[in-house]
């Protein structure tokens, strides 16, 4: 009953963050949960959409995408058959909401911050990896206004990490790749803040319906995971790139 | 501190089930969540999509819409925009995971299901609604199925309601209408089956994170309404129709 | 050689308008031709579309839409196909067209209202259900502007209905239910206004070419009909509603 | 009060067919009313729309676009917008029934004809000239079909011309064209069969709605213009063509 | 080995170029490279692009679109799939990008010239001739201007002609027409202004990559009928029209 | 009049290819010509598309894209907007034409390899840069098919590579970085086999036109730079990768 790649069932895939990826955006990070590899970028632009023009405040939106070759099988690209998948409406709308989540838009001040998350080759949890990485890319981009003395006060209030939970052979276990992915029976993805909050949950029973005991089981795993995360990223942050 | 339509923070609003609104579908009700009202209709056919033929396992998807009449201020078409919205789509797939935890495909043979469930006017948890409507019509149209004789077995395992909570001003409330809903600093749906099991859970922070307490206590109301829902369809498709 | 519902060959089927049937629009009606329901909204905004700005006169516009459960077997959803068909189209601008007519832009200033006709069940007359019940919920937003002080003059300056007329098996009938529609071997929509005059005439062969003689008669009894509707029209608004 | 051009107010413009314009379809027209030009090319292809298949009948359809330099000024490419606007959507389907009520899809057999009327220069009435220039097209497909062998009867059952009439300051008027169509109170397109009955009418209040007295004026210039047209269909049809 | 239509290796087709062949824009010429017809018109009108206002500068662009009948098998419209293909983007920006080459934005001031190249019928060289009649087109519209008083200075810097050349049987040709071009082996086309400099240079192995020796011979031919359609058009320009 | 980056005239960018940089694709290469990165994934599949079906002949096609992030100022995503560019779609057809040069259809068979080159990083030649990427991971394909028994023949004809050269203040320079690009006069991409033979010569007078000399001058640059380039790949494809 063990898991393919020999980890606890509590225990986080291999994470890295390759920060300073590319060298146009503000924020570029290259994040790896295992083999899932999503290139994170937060690009910065002076003044807001429309609707927010005069408020004072900043706005923080996301977009989400993979390439055709990042899949098992070749998938058909979005701009080529001209429209989106409510796939990736969903997630990209996940993205946005969670990483709000960490911005005060008042210090942000009349900015606007796109985070860019393009999946490069997808092995299950690649929407949370993308929040993960996003935030890391989200900081430095914020930083780097700082530096160019572009903000009046911190806009950053909290860090923000997310990770997939799951029942496979009833047993919950912590970050699956698409091989445990595509036998789970109960499904969830959970963001958190830095400070143990949650951001957001979304469990789906993929097979059958889930107990309540199910369900606090997999917020315990998600809840550990998260904070493992949130680790990582400080250091991450915390190390001094070329 | 009490709510403005005088309701308990654990109480729903009205609820009623309009059997048979339509003429054309196999099955056809409007329900109705207070002032929030949805049509919701189960077209069945025979057949099932390509990727799915000579299965012997029959398919249930669902479409959601709003008339543009349904809301407060006017909203757009989406036919006539070109291009459906993320908010849409997420809605569309939710109602059809949730509605295919209430099938046995086997039982259902290769014969689709349909439900469309539009909503004629908007006054917050329009989604848990046409979830709950379309659980209704989908038992009518399964029902009217087997009086044809189309069906082997009994397709349907359990039934399926959903409801909406949130936290208003740190206080826990179940079924929010629109001038709640905007004023939530959390929002959840949950959607259940009939035994009480979970189905799907979508907890979002709208304004603060959530912690764990607070989660424990939506759960709790979102129990509690589910059951109630539970208890008004089975009633609903116990009373014969003209 | 009766009709099928045992109406005279002259008589409209029962009609009925539901007003302030929705809770946000300045006009709502839901209208009925037998089994043929229509759910017209009126919706009123201050401004005018960009090309009209500084006129000093208003504007009057319309949308067509069928639920995919309303029809016989279930037709697709246009926003899903991603663009509108040539009928949607067609009807639209038909409405619109017979609407304006009813309008004194002047008097409107530069207001614009928009006229949502969906199609919640069709059997037949879809179109000429939209514009007599259009007209109904045009009344209402108009009266609704007026006792809000954002009209000056009066800018209804008639009334507008419709009605269709066909020949099937030779003989000429007033208002076709969907199964003698689809038998007609001619088949008009009339447009008139409550003074006995001409606003749009629409005439098809659909199967053989008519003769002047069969235009003449088909044009006596849509005069006909539309004098029943105009009366049934003022009786709906001159009756109080809750 | 004479007519810009100097015309009776029930004389046609100068009316062109120039045959054989294009190599390539099986038929092609270049028809000019006055200033106002129109390829007409008739495609014959062996089979038929998928919905039809097996039948042993035939299907003609058309298609009607304007070339953005057509128009006084230029209007934009309907390709580029990526959607086609309702004006043309119900052009091209009046011109698809009008033409099909000349075909007898029995004689035509399992064959298709698609009828593409290119507006090359618009001076008014572009519509009514497509479906009189169609038609010769049309003739000449079926005739270059029969030279081929492919049809086994005779697939026309009568000619088809169309002509537009308006009330211009009082006046009933034949074959507007633009400078007296934008003037018009009243506007009416008719379309005819060689033989006199009426295949199409469809008029509209342009400014005021409109009499029963006004109405059958347009009518009787209407029957005239189309008999003209008819006459000079039969007359191009019967000379030869290099 | 002598060429179907009995023409020498570097021969052009007929070339003929008639000028106002439509009222409405400032230029319009049709143009013909034997059975290859394009009809080009130069519409202008006051004003640039936004990213280009207030620089003092004009614009030139240009769009090419097939009629569905131009070609040997009748081709679907563009604009009913609704998207425009990699092909005509392709020449429309070719084009666009070519007679730019002959303006001197400066002089032209603050006016947008559209070059519309419509192809009524097809025989190869459709984007060579296209090119070339447009320039005729807008040496039209830039007299047109002129003769109006809204041009300081004269934008025309040069003329532009494009011809096409390829190897068919290993022999170099100019001016295919389809039936060589489809069996070229190397296919290139090539844009001139009239003092015999390149504008662009476009060459595809269409069968075996080609030499340097080859590639040499292909350009030589095209100075040659650049040359000869510089002439032309010159000639063509020189002769009043009615 | 030395280059910003110190390179002579004649001289590339540092070139890198990295093979099997994902792990699904039968071949996949980052490639980088300097700073600009692009991700060149071959996908193979059983089959060709339906118009070749049956033929015994394989096929190869390109998609070419770039992520938002990847040049200067964040670009619009392609498929948010719902249309691919015409310079997306004339890439994309330009790789696709030069890569199919490298192969043999009979020896590949009835299988299809998708070439998608998805640029992570822009700084000018990421067409050429793409096709002689996608050069090496059409390559690996290849032997990953012939290893798995997939082909009879060898279906690699001869190698390609592409680079760009440019006219820089009257200077002809090879392989030009972003900052060169947008300076040049005159722009040309080349295509070239291994043996040195051309395959496309798109050459385009950004400023002025170009003399026959500059001409001559640019292709023997581009001569050189291909025979570098090819004798990379060769290099490249001789490492075991791990």
């Amino acid at each position: 009953m063990t898991r393919a790649d020999g980890r606890a069932d509590d225990e986080l895939r291999p994470i890295t963050f390759t920060r300073n990826w590319q060298d146009h955006p503000a924020g570029s990070v290259l994040v790896e949960f295992g083999r899932t590899k999503v290139l994170c970028a937060a690009s910065a632009s002076v003044g807001v959409p429309r609707w927010r023009k005069g408020s004072g405040l900043g706005w923080v939106t996301a977009e989400y995408a993979m390439l055709p070759s990042a899949t098992n099988t070749r998938s058909d690209r979005e701009s080529v058959k001209g429209r989106i998948g409510g796939r990736t409406h969903e997630i990209s709308r996940l993205i946005g909401r969670s990483l709000r989540a960490a911005i005060d838009y008042k210090a942000l001040g009349e900015n606007t911050i796109v985070l860019d998350c393009d999946v490069l080759q997808a092995d299950g949890g690649t929407r949370t990896a993308a929040i993960t990485g996003a935030y890391v890319a989200l900081a430095d981009a914020v930083a780097h206004l700082k530096a160019e003395g572009a903000l009046a006060g911190e806009p950053l209030v909290s860090s923000v990490a997310a990770v997939s939970v799951g029942i496979i052979d009833g047993v919950p276990r912590l970050d699956l790749p698409y091989e445990e992915d595509v036998r789970a029976e109960t499904d969830m993805n959970v963001v958190m803040n830095g400070a143990g909050a949650f951001i957001e949950v979304q469990g789906t029973a993929e097979g059958a319906p889930f107990s309540r005991t199910e369900l606090d089981a997999l917020l315990a795993l998600a809840e550990k995971g998260c904070a493992d995360l949130t680790r990582l990223q400080h250091e991450a942050l915390a190390t001094p790139v070329g």
